[in-house]
């Protein structure tokens, strides 16, 4: 536990604009900002959602951020994910798609503090319900990233993706989502490998973080995500499957290459089963927009070109930052 | 822990002919027969194969069934199950498909014991590799069942589907198991709904046991196997959908129901991708034969009508000792 402060300056005081915050679940992150938006502080800690009542945000907040703050004068403290929900600090209502994504500011809510000192601003997440989508969904921390992809090209029109744990896939028109969809694919992932009877077979810490450099590990990623995309009603049976080919194929490699190998045929096909539904469902000829880290990133480029797609990608700190600053300028246009 | 010894005769000793032992990953039954077959005794523990090294089967095995026995001549045991898993008390080696179900005591071992009282023998379970198949396949115990399906009926012809962790689909000819596959059905269910995000969405211990006696929860399991059936590769985002629906439906019933509810289509979600991929692999025209136990049984139903399918169903209990009697018939055969 505790909070992390690196690339600090010396005396960031006269220089801090704005605070960047994004609170997820497990983890909280902040920035701190001079007037040209560039990064002067920064700091992390592990005390997401999960870990806070309500009445313990503002002190956790503080705690990272004490030492950038001025003598005099109010700072605004742009936040987005979890801290919005229902379960975390203030909700702010999830706005419903088709939004803008220039405005989640005026959805944001502002939670009572106990000084004036800072100003905080809990973006909101986004909906879809059935009456204007086949499905329900929602998001909470994707929507400033995909503010950010939008904050450098305001009039972006097409598909993004944004992996992880719940993996977003959402349709932009000219900056406004009009609707998205929610893939469980890294959960999915981890439920598998580390708690089902294939556990015995991918037992390889490495195996999930890696970038595919092993070409066997490619291949077998590569191909799961072909035979998942071609039939994803055989998705249950090959992940038995795995189980039963770590048990009777002699062609496979020994050791922990062969656990790699099971994991990354594991990999592809839960993201192999994401793609095959993301891509029936928001058919696209252009390019699709990876938002996210390097590395997933990476494995997600590898799918979609192996099914025929191209992509390009923004880094997904990167992406949260640009949609903070987005955000923060909407207010300060407000204000105005 | 300990065992249940119910419907025990009172001098069970003189008519004992055999003994019938299905020794699955978490639990032991053993039945005492007559020499009609009749089952006389019949005992349990929870000394399955995950909770036994391989020296303490045999003292289990005599713990459960020590007043069973006369007190001079030998007695069979016939076991099926994982007790003839490689980690269990003597590897029985898999036979490979096809197999014919009457001749699985061919491939039976028989571990050393401490006396002569007992003679055991571990059946195989059945396995299928790329030479044979599309994809590596295993089971054990299931093959018994499917062997108890041709005790009553030793020329069929069609598809046999037994439900539960690891659900197993297999196509017989004439008696013989030409094909097979596994579904990772029940394990995804559990996992998911109790160990993932929906696991408070669907928190409800009977629904999932129940056999969706409540209208709205069998509707909503139909309706989630055939959304699923007919689209498969929307599974990993209808799973988060289900989040998504309880915090944003106000059409979903409230309570205990709620949970019911979303349970149950959970469920259809899990077992119609199941249904998706065996029913594409091994199209029918015919019935197929369930076998299991009723509760389950009757939920696969539900399903396959649904679908389309017809069924036909042989409890899971009466198909394992049928299937051990039909392999203690041939052993008795290949003795004289």
């Amino acid at each position: 536990m505790g909070s992390t402060v690196i690339n600090k300056a010396t005396k960031p005081a006269p220089q801090l604009a704005w605070i960047a915050a994004d609170w997820g679940s497990s983890n909280l992150r902040v920035w701190g900002l001079d007037k040209h938006d560039q990064v002067i502080a920064q700091a992390s800690s592990d005390k997401g959602m999960l870990a806070l009542k309500a009445n313990e945000y503002e002190a956790e907040l503080r705690r990272l951020v004490a030492d950038w703050l001025p003598t005099t004068g109010q700072i605004d403290v742009m936040v987005c994910g979890m801290s919005g929900a229902r379960q975390g600090w203030l909700e702010a209502a999830y706005l419903p798609v088709p939004t803008r994504l220039d405005q989640l500011s005026q959805g944001a809510v502002t939670p009572t503090l106990t000084g004036n000192q800072l100003a905080v601003y809990l973006l909101p997440g986004l909906s879809q319900t059935r009456s204007t989508a086949t499905h329900f969904d929602v998001m909470r921390g994707e929507e400033t990233q995909l503010a950010g992809l939008v904050a450098d090209s305001p009039d972006f029109t097409g598909l993004a993706c944004l992996p992880g744990t719940h993996a977003k896939w959402a349709t932009l028109e000219a900056g406004t989502v009009s609707g998205f969809s929610t893939y469980l694919t890294g959960e999915l992932y981890q439920l598998l490998a580390s708690q089902s009877v294939l556990k015995h077979s991918v037992s390889s810490p490495s195996a999930a973080k890696d970038g595919l450099n092993d070409q066997a590990c490619r291949d077998a990623f590569i191909s799961a995500v072909r035979a998942i995309n071609e039939a994803p009603e055989t998705f249950s049976s090959r992940l038995f499957g795995l189980r039963a080919q770590d048990l009777l194929d002699g062609q496979l490699p020994t050791g922990n290459t062969r656990n790699a190998v099971l994991a990354a045929r594991l990999s592809g096909l839960a993201i192999g089963l994401e793609l095959a539904g993301a891509c029936r469902e928001y058919s696209t000829d252009k390019p699709i927009m990876l938002i996210g880290n390097p590395t997933l990133s990476q494995r997600y480029r590898l799918a979609l070109n192996a099914i025929g797609y191209q992509t390009q990608h923004l880094d997904g700190d990167t992406a949260v930052l640009a949609g903070l600053r987005l955000a923060h300028y909407a207010l300060e246009a407000t204000d105005c």
